[in-house]
């Protein structure tokens, strides 16, 4: 067979059976071999960026990775911005890349670019296809070294003559390495350190924030008496339904620094050391104590959840159900103007069960996520790599890998416009997506880093710069433009109803909410 | 002053005075600082491969750089694709890229990435600023960077803690390298080849299509019977209104070859040899005959247009003026169906004189553009690097470069979706871009390309990834949602009626031909 079908049955041996999509000319065998293996998933994706945020959120859902394909280096330049978000939620991605035929690549082509250099920012693992023989075992390495914790991008680059070129048979998958788990001496260590009578607390990350370690973390928390935080830029967070939920770090610097204030132990699971989005002036970068002893209970790669279950047992003499949380019995915010905090109101009420969240609000979602914890129990997949355009894209994966559940992408005005492309995808692909855009029509973050950076009050010139009112953008007719249904909802009560008949139904919808 | 001011002055005493921007935080000091420097022209738009089309369209119209404004690695990222096509439009570009405070760098910040490897994928000068102290001295550095020929992007990477220090004085703009010109052996040497009574043509780039060089080489083709080619991936032609106008190489590497066939010599104007944009099975890449000597009369970084002068010399005894090209006058298509042909009539009659057209029509352009031979004189900004998402960026550049001028963006529906976001900016500046998009609901250029590629035709799940009809995009709501007023033609005499009106007003407007 040639190297396209090799390649897509290499991955579907290696349980890759979805490729999010923008091909060209050098991926036309790619594309064609999809008649020929059927249960290859094409997903049509306008804009690559679109690709490889999707490719993010379905790995954020299921733990294992969808595919790209992209076209030549400026395909993947376009998916940069995404691959970066993926890269810091580590989720498992094989990232394919086509290539020019390589005896076309000896003549600086007007498309030919450094295609290696630029997938190396973004990915763990590198590889150009060098010959056609090699189709199978590459990409069966790129399966493998996706889905190798704590997972990453895997970049296979692939010349098109090695797509049209016989490839001979597809390779078997390879074995993926386990995540280690942390060794006794480590647990007892942080048991040491709960157990010393100083503050201490725990910082979850990663596996750690899903079903039993967040349970066990509860446990620790309660018969401990340590804190419990997770980290900010998360890949997936359970949440609500009666479960365990540790408060997330502030973003700015100085509410994370109270949060971890007088801490003399901070113990990391799956997580990196607290440290701030952004420099600022005369502000450190580090957020917890200087004094404050850091142990890592598990590294990035290593088993979150089963070093807290150790840890838990390790600190209760018995097995210790916490309290569940009895949060006050959410109520519609009727008769209300429409703010993030009464948004966050009636989506506590009404959200259906096991709801997925993609959130991207930049100035609001905090408000909104503040509301939702007497929610029916839903998955947060929150901002990882702070490149903006990441919550459409987000909410169309996690809805191809969660067919059967309600996927919500929060999103703003400013950020939506970085891929509002992922709309077409949605309706063509009919996804269970509510997107709700916040339209403040600014770039209303800005306003408050201008001050924190100390560049003062924007003046009109500066100003400007962060304005998204001269012209309003009109989300119901983007929106619609694009095959997907919409709404304006400028009151609480309007919003109580558009969200309530986008519940009701199944399909792309979107809220414009003007805030 | 603070770094920030200090860029914007040394910029604008170096002659950049507009800058394409979509800043975040570490930006804040330069968006602040355009209220202190008023005569630096701030343009937002609301993502990043806009900035770097508007940079590109701008240059290539001026042949003086703008700058741009990226948040960091991401930013950066998403801007990688019209940055491509700026370097291959060889256009002068000072690419600005924000970066974290330097105490922050140390830590693996969410958007922390590697800025300089991205960078250097595209560009020809790439440049951190070290210190406070140093960024007057690096920003006129890469302004010289970017102006040097032939043109380049040259990208200054900006720590935010330089920007928010005192940066002391501006720097004086630094002396521009000159063109060379080729020297007198070259020219004898292309003469010689003219007239050695062999098969002998000129291809064209560059500065070469430009005026006086297009008048030169119609002096040397009407005296010496060589051929003229223009090469096919160019910045800028200018074109119609009577001027010799050369017939570019084709776009598939068969009729290219067929145009090139039996040549004995093939002299090279700023341009490099012709080659084939994909390679295709079965297929040599390289488009001259084997037996065809390649003069280089003047290589990309020299002055084509004083070389082209002196060869005309050399070949003619007397000062010759060729005939004007008389084209049969156009008429409107009335009654006609709206196909690219009738599409290219209407504008050949009722474009006003000195209209630029960027085209990124990827199946239509062509047939458009062989209708305006007999037009008012018009400028054409091609497809370069074939980063598709070009042409309404470039378009928009091309506009604020060159207020008082129509221009029109030639584009097509699936294309156009790479940077829609280009409508919202042309309707807060109010530029007279009339946006052209012709829909055809398909990747119809890949329809050729799989049968090119060996493919064959698509099947189902193969034609799925080809065609934009389920759902049909709006044109009339994408353009309507970002404040630019739009209408549909499905006729041609509709068609003729909307551009008509497009032509006669001022502003952007969108017009969706429906094929």
């Amino acid at each position: 067979m040639n190297g396209a079908e090799c390649l897509l049955r290499t991955l579907l041996a290696g349980g890759v059976d979805t490729c999010f999509m923008n091909p060209g000319t050098s991926e036309m065998q790619f594309v064609s071999a999809l008649d020929r293996v059927p249960a290859m998933r094409g997903v049509l994706c306008l804009f690559e960026s679109v690709c490889a945020g999707a490719a993010d959120g379905y790995a954020r859902m299921l733990h294992r990775p969808a595919a790209t394909l992209l076209h030549l280096g400026p395909g993947l330049g376009n998916a940069i911005s995404n691959l970066h978000n993926a890269r810091k939620a580590r989720s498992p991605v094989v990232n394919i890349v086509g290539q020019h035929s390589t005896q076309h690549l000896r003549y600086d082509a007007p498309l030919t670019a450094d295609i290696e250099s630029i997938a190396r920012s973004v990915s763990g693992w590198v590889k150009s296809v060098e010959h056609a023989a090699g189709m199978g075992r590459d990409a069966s390495a790129a399966v493998r070294a996706a889905c190798t914790p704590p997972g990453q991008v895997a970049s296979l680059i692939v010349p098109a003559d090695f797509s049209w070129s016989d490839a001979g048979d597809p390779a078997p998958p390879l074995p993926v390495p386990a995540r280690a788990v942390p060794d006794a001496a480590r647990i007892r260590c942080a048991a040491a350190a709960l157990r010393s009578g100083e503050p201490a607390a725990l910082l979850l990350g990663g596996s750690a924030l899903l079903g039993g370690a967040l349970h066990a973390a509860g446990q620790i928390a309660a018969a401990t008496r340590a804190r419990v935080f997770a980290g900010r830029y998360l890949a997936r967070v359970e949440c609500a339904g009666g479960r365990f939920t540790p408060p997330r770090l502030p973003y700015f610097p100085e509410p994370a620094e109270a949060a971890l204030a007088g801490l003399k132990h901070l113990i990391l699971i799956e997580s990196p050391p607290p440290i701030s989005f952004f420099g600022y002036p005369g502000r450190r970068s580090y957020l917890a104590p200087d004094d404050c002893a850091v142990h890592t209970l598990a590294a990035l790669d290593e088993d979150g959840a089963a070093a807290l279950a150790a840890l838990a047992r390790e600190c209760t003499a018995e097995s210790y159900d916490p309290p569940p949380a009895a949060p006050a019995a959410p109520e519609l915010p009727h008769g209300a103007p429409l703010t993030p905090e009464t948004i966050g109101r009636a989506l506590a009420v009404l959200m259906p069960p096991h709801t997925i969240i993609s959130e991207e609000a930049v100035s609001s979602g905090e408000a909104i996520l503040r509301q939702l914890a007497p929610a029916a129990a839903f998955d947060h997949l929150p901002v990882t790599g702070g490149s903006i355009g990441q919550g459409l894209p987000v909410a169309l994966g996690a809805a191809v890998a969660c067919p059967g559940r309600k996927v919500i992408a929060l999103e703003a005005d400013g950020s939506g416009m970085y891929s509002l492309q992922a709309l077409w995808t949605m309706a063509r692909e009919r996804l269970d997506v509510v997107t709700i855009i916040m339209a403040n029509r600014r770039y209303r973050i800005l306003d408050i880093e201008m001050q924190r950076t100390g560049a003062g009050a924007p003046g009109p010139a500066a100003d400007a710069m962060l304005d998204l009112h001269r012209p309003e953008l009109d989300w119901i007719k983007l929106a619609e433009g694009q095959g997907v249904e919409a709404a304006r909802a400028q009151t609480a009560d309007e919003f109580i109803q558009k969200f309530r008949y986008a519940v009701e139904r199944s399909g792309p919808y979107l809220i414009e909410a003007v805030l």
